[in-house]
């Protein structure tokens, strides 16, 4: 493709280093752009900005954060005995929306991935396992994504913590609420069977 | 969904508001922006201001440019009579794409849609009018979108164009190369048919 204009040129290639923005869906946001009012789209240019020069790190679980505490660290109501490592941002909100958690998180900003370069030291682990020294706790719930990325980050950590007297949980893999079997994929299903649970009436 | 920083939710806000990008895609950028050096998320913002400060539209043909004037219609090599009528950049990039065109184009920069509430005034029809008598035109191509959009737009124009001595044509419909005849829907079927051309041997 030729671009008629450097300065579409640019925005498109900036677009499109973002993940599933192709070069076609970005040519499409960079139209829609030019339809903005001048003030909106220096409103978006300053609100990517200050994601990188205001935007803080949770000290205590690295959440993303506004202080240098996160409103979850600094909420005297949470349990302050149970961590919940999770990915990023999003697992926090998602977790936090089902209302069942009231303990506090440690988020590792990545998973473990040797086929993208990814190891130990490039996530927060460190932080964590110094934390866990620091802190009184007693169980930490592991709530990272079931793929392979996934169970060697749960693996990875709860090898490191094996001398620590903290009881180690990860959240239940199974059929979804609502689901029917036979539409499970087997290892779902599979997880589901050897992760039984007591019935109790 | 509750944002532990400010920050971010302007930042989803924001992108939110580009078309086809709903708060979790919007989430999504975000948080990959965050991964990215802060330089590089300072040229995107940079990027984005340039498009409403710096951009020109072509004082001809309406089209995306640097510079006062485009650079097809700067080009001596281009056919000067004939102009193709267009919604947006990205046609006159796969209409270029196609090296089958050597005429200018106007861009009209949408389309009349009673629905959105776009009418007649709302894009470059009357810059185009008034090009038609300033300029020596044989012949105007209409390569509109196969929309009830685009097709009021084409009937709206020519209208306009009664009382010229100009050509008008649109662009052929039909069955796309490669395609078969069973897969395409009945209305382009049905235009390529009504649109037959003469087979010559």
């Amino acid at each position: 493709m030729d671009y008629p204009s450097k300065i579409v040129e640019e925005a498109v290639r900036q677009f499109s280093k973002l993940p599933g923005i192709g070069k076609k869906t970005a040519m499409r946001l960079v139209l829609s752009l030019l339809k903005h009012e001048d003030n909106d789209v220096q409103q978006f240019a300053d609100s990517l900005v200050r994601l990188k020069k205001d935007l803080k790190y949770c000290i205590r679980c690295n959440n993303i954060s506004d202080e240098d505490i996160c409103g979850i660290c600094a909420d005297e109501r949470r349990v302050k005995e149970i961590i919940c490592v999770v990915e990023d941002l999003r697992d926090v909100m998602a977790i936090e929306n089902t209302n069942h958690y009231k303990g506090l998180y440690h988020v590792l900003g990545g998973l473990i991935s040797p086929v993208d370069g990814i190891g130990p030291s490039d996530i927060a682990i460190e932080p964590f396992l110094i934390r866990l020294k620091e802190e009184n706790i007693s169980e930490i719930i592991f709530a990272l994504a079931a793929t392979m990325e996934g169970d060697t980050t749960t693996f990875y950590i709860s090898k490191r913590m094996k001398d620590m007297e903290i009881k180690i949980t990860t959240i239940a893999r199974g059929i979804s609420v609502g689901g029917e079997l036979e539409y499970a994929d087997e290892i779902t299903l599979g997880r589901s069977i050897s992760g039984r649970i007591e019935y109790k009436v």
